[in-house]
């Protein structure tokens, strides 16, 4: 079973973005270097909904992640969107938590929920997300686009890692305990 | 001039009571009780908000960490609260922000913020609160009652500690950097 892991940098209040979408706030160093390139290695396949497809595309995003020959194959779910003119992207307008349990029970490695909540919202109620990682910045944005949303019930999770990396952040990494 | 902080335990998406109030997924460990023996140690004042200090009541708190002499005297903010009948605890209908920077100048231990937000929030934007420790829980709650409040502008922090104590939980404490 592949894992779906769930990520993201964030200010200490949630937010992956700040008002009007600022990421100014982000802070790059050898340490995010790192984990990323382990990451990446660790994945071949990306999820994310529309808005998180849109807000990449504007930050010239979208195309670096989604090479599908030999690299990582993207799917971006949403009932409004026409096409996507993109190698490598592919546009999924049935029910994503059936379109994700789908991927999972196949062969690859790991599946990346990229975005800002809502697609992990229902992945986490339909039980789908199976780790958490966090790079929690120091600061307090005080509104944006917030990382978690509300999936209807409580999720306990286990923490497997947790150590400060450069410039003041803490890197978290958690996994979903499934009810008994 | 004393410290102010503002701490709490929270869940991983940064609630500190559940839905309905619920703190049952707290995790009480020797780490917590010695965190916090210290931590009351370095305190001599407490203020809150009136919501906060009804919820303490419903948990037969607000007497236990209330004793003005040699211990803590406890400053509860309402402008609609009659009375409060209890030694040590003083109703304040006054600005919160005017009160607690004449708390500050003066002389004594910290001060600690006790409570859900909304005080903590017209504390940040008055530009009040020199720290900010959490002890976050492996848990994602979904709703409930945030720690973080809009205070309308960014705050920058400075991450002064963290660990990983008992129970997979994660205790950061912050300096509040004040603008240049």
């Amino acid at each position: 079973m592949r894992t779906v892991t769930y990520g993201a940098a964030c200010s200490l209040d949630g937010f992956i973005a700040g008002e009007g979408e600022s990421i100014d706030w982000l802070h790059f160093s050898s340490d995010v270097q790192e984990v990323m390139k382990a990451y990446w290695e660790s994945i071949d396949t990306i999820v994310m909904g529309r808005k998180t497809w849109e807000f990449a595309a504007t930050q010239g995003g979208g195309g670096d992640c989604a090479v599908d020959e030999g690299g990582i194959s993207t799917y971006v779910f949403s009932r409004t969107l026409g096409a996507i003119q993109q190698p490598g992207v592919h546009l999924v307008s049935t029910d994503a938590g059936e379109f994700v349990r789908h991927l999972k029970s196949g062969e690859g490695k790991g599946i990346c929920v990229m975005g800002g909540g809502e697609l992990a919202q229902s992945l986490f109620s339909a039980g789908l997300i199976d780790e958490v990682s966090l790079n929690v910045h120091p600061v307090l944005l005080g509104s944006g686009v917030p990382f978690f949303r509300d999936a209807g019930r409580r999720i306990e999770l286990e923490l497997a890692e947790c150590r400060m990396i450069d410039g003041g952040c803490v890197l978290t990494t958690y996994r979903v305990r499934r009810p008994e």
